[in-house]
């Protein structure tokens, strides 16, 4: 993205154009992890519904989330900028410009990016909205379950937090 | 994408290891707008069956697909490199690096995607995959039906091509 004014109209946008939403919805302390993370949601503000798409920018030690996997929706990654750490239970790899992963549902391999350098990197995810969707977390007590049909947030034994 | 080895695995990939696509499936004469087309399908190689991403780059002259529109799949685009011109009912706007666009199921305005330049330019592709979608293209006398669950070209009156 540059200086220039783009003058884009829908169904085109300029993403330097959209709000950022700073920080995760994870409850305290799980939540400090995500502070320097910066997401734009594209495909929201192009009116899409079924899947979601942002950009989104870890600043330096910023991580993309904590380490989870999703039971029925698929994941997606593309490195815009920056290098970022992708880390799984098979150990670190260092994802540069233009590479990808992918995080196919009900797969129970914990994922998560981190920006270990020192300037920001950023990268595109995209993933669905299939239905009945819950997420773990394999390393720490947390879950993300469906209760009376929506997505909230409890310890690994069911309670609320 | 540069020249030295990534050495990435799966979950992670290097586009650059996936195979090439050419072309396009449409029946001629609409397959030629095409022809200058170059597929690689990120998400089917990572496992993802939810959406589809595919990395394609345009070279000069080519187009992205016939005009068209979707009746119940999202489809998103976002520019890795060069300038594309997007051409919609309401005219055309040259997206550069770092644009986007997005084309809600249902919105009966038909798009594509042109190279006019002397380079090739490069774009990310993602459309989800719910069931019953098919695909009207406003410019010619074709279109994209199911028959007997199967995703079959006709014309416009439903002759098989």
């Amino acid at each position: 993205m540059n200086d220039e004014p783009n003058n884009l109209t829908p169904p085109a946008l300029d993403p330097a154009d959209l709000p950022v939403r700073t920080g995760s919805p994870y409850p305290a302390p799980f939540d400090a992890l995500c502070a320097g993370r910066d997401k734009r949601a594209l495909g929201n503000a192009l009116g899409l519904t079924n899947f979601g798409v942002n950009l989104v920018t870890l600043r330096p030690g910023a991580a993309s989330a904590q380490r989870h996997w999703h039971t029925d929706q698929d994941e997606f990654i593309y490195v815009v900028e920056g290098d970022i750490m992708l880390i799984t239970d098979a150990g670190e790899q260092v994802l540069g410009k233009g590479m990808i992963a992918g995080f196919p549902a009900g797969a129970a391999d914990g994922h998560h990016l981190v920006n270990r350098g020192a300037a920001d990197a950023t990268y595109l995810e995209i993933g669905d909205r299939t239905e009945g969707d819950e997420v773990a977390y394999p390393d720490i007590d947390l879950a993300l379950r469906i209760d009376d049909g929506k997505r909230v947030f409890v310890s690994k034994d069911g309670t609320p937090l």
